[in-house]
């Protein structure tokens, strides 16, 4: 945060979900993200290779459609144990092949190091037509939208720490590159869920400024497969919105004045995305939860993730209390 | 090297140090490059994280300069362990920070992650006015070049695994972009020397299929502090260009008819590249040395190479064995 800027970058520091600057010799605008995959490898959220190969490249174009940016392609940095199997890499460079075409982009290079343990760096690059999308932006009033069905990110974790036979779960998100095209020059903010819903509503909160008050239909956003395994767990359905996984759906704020226009567009393309909440003045968060209009202390939500690497279940045992805490409001 | 290439992708796989593009919506052309600091991390190579900082971004920026592209910015990906210390951080951004102050560039944005090891990951974005420069391209009868003073790399690492109280070397190497610029329309290959200058000279020798006969220059070509580091632990010099730790400079092809306005217009930048060899039909590399036409087997020396992550002792003692046969040699 400290490092100088360069002047042609437009976008500050967290304002948007990729990094947007001016070519210095053409009249082009180009997003740029980088991200790699550690935690959910050493956690063993992710331990098929064909899976972190899928989401790393999903992750950096799920940053690219956040800014309405359209990919131009990928940089691959691979560090991969020295007792890393033929067939691990085989799956590993499918998943990444796999990814690239269904977004319809290509890899362009990248770096082959080993180590100690997988790890896998994504850079995607895009370009962008018109205005790039920014979390910064929206103004009390703005519609609160997301792009599809929340919650299976945390489903998947779910499962995936604690399994049982009668549970299985898929997990193969995509990043909603076409959504995020469209929305440049609609939306008024926008951001990803790569870390989850409620991450990134309390993202858009401290960057704008603004609260969310969220309406009854959060519980018809969550995936009906999520709701069931956060009901075979004997867990409240917000709660597949406040883990820290994400399905990468983008959320996002539309002006009241460009509401028509956009759900026209939207529609003519098949996409029917979910109405789920307005901008309020207030830095608060609200949602209908246990019968009542209920704060949320998303602070609490996100200092709860600091144990995701110390202790899963833990995580999970602190979640759980926050929800306590909710039910027994007055 | 199994993924389909984008169609305005403009090298071939390890065609050129950066991987080169035009944009789909303006004319222009971009280099991107991606390196991981892993190896040298894990092997203790650099454990001062200002230098680590220094080297993520410069190992990068040297891919784009021997490309002949101008930088744009980088994106950093940093996976931090738990127990770094705040002042190793300081340390660490310091180091990118300078590195890119010097270089005249910019952080455009990153990511960061925690993980059990330090590991950092640089993406280097630049643009080319001239035609890129590639690793592919040299015919019999180029002038082979390198843009400075060669085995710094691996005198470092030689004092750095063999520590001596009378010793200190100080390495901080800086990438040659105003040099690639300089070349790109003139050079008709380039490579950077950040595995040494024998591993560069055996990559474009592979990729050209062309080889190279070095004249006496190569040993003018080597530092002289690095000299008498070889000295000192009584190695001979041509192992300081042998070892797989490079200086990041470049090694390139001049065409003989383009030598003069070369030459030219390097002096009048002040810049003094060693002629050091020509270009050859037979894939193979001759030197000056014990005093005879030598040929050196880069196969023997690049595989011996692999040995650097599970021993470095056992590394040197690979290429003294290497230099002994060159020895007993009729």
């Amino acid at each position: 945060s400290n490092f100088t800027r360069a002047p042609y970058q437009l976008n500050k520091l967290h304002e948007c979900d990729s990094e947007i600057f001016f070519l210095p010799n053409a009249d082009a605008k180009i997003a740029a993200t980088t991200d790699s995959i550690t935690e959910e490898i050493s956690t063993g959220l992710y331990d098929d290779p064909y899976l972190i190969g899928w989401m790393t490249v999903m992750v950096n174009l799920s940053d690219l459609a956040a800014a309405g940016a359209s990919p131009i392609g990928l940089l691959i940095s691979e560090v991969l144990p020295h007792n890393f199997s033929l067939d691990s890499r085989t799956k590993l460079q499918n998943g990444i092949a796999d990814a690239c075409r269904a977004a319809g982009t290509y890899i362009l290079g990248g770096d082959t190091g080993f180590g100690k343990y997988l790890q896998l760096t994504g850079t995607a690059l895009g370009y962008l037509n018109d205005r790039p999308l920014l979390r910064k932006g929206c103004r009390p009033g703005d519609i609160l939208y997301v792009s599809g069905f929340i919650g299976r990110g945390n489903a998947y974790a779910l499962t995936k720490f604690n399994p049982a036979d009668e549970i299985e779960f898929n997990y193969k998100p995509s990043a909603r590159l076409r959504e995020g095209e469209l929305l440049s020059g609609l939306a008024s903010s926008c951001i990803d869920s790569s870390d989850g819903f409620i991450t990134a509503i309390d993202q858009l909160m401290r960057i704008n400024n603004f609260g969310f008050d969220l309406n009854s239909n959060w519980e018809a956003a969550v995936e009906p497969l999520s709701k069931r395994i956060f009901k075979y767990y004997n867990l409240p359905n917000w709660l597949a919105l406040a883990g820290h996984h994400g399905e990468f759906e983008l959320v996002f704020c539309i002006p009241k004045e460009k509401e028509q226009e956009f759900l026209i567009r939207a529609h003519d393309q098949n996409w029917y995305p979910v109405q789920i909440g307005i901008v309020i003045p207030e830095t608060k968060i609200y949602l209908p939860l246990y019968g009542r209009k209920t704060e949320l202390n998303t602070e609490q939500v996100r200092n709860a993730a600091h144990l995701i690497n110390s202790d899963i279940s833990d995580y999970l045992e602190c979640l759980i209390g926050i929800d306590k805490e909710l039910q027994l409001l007055p």
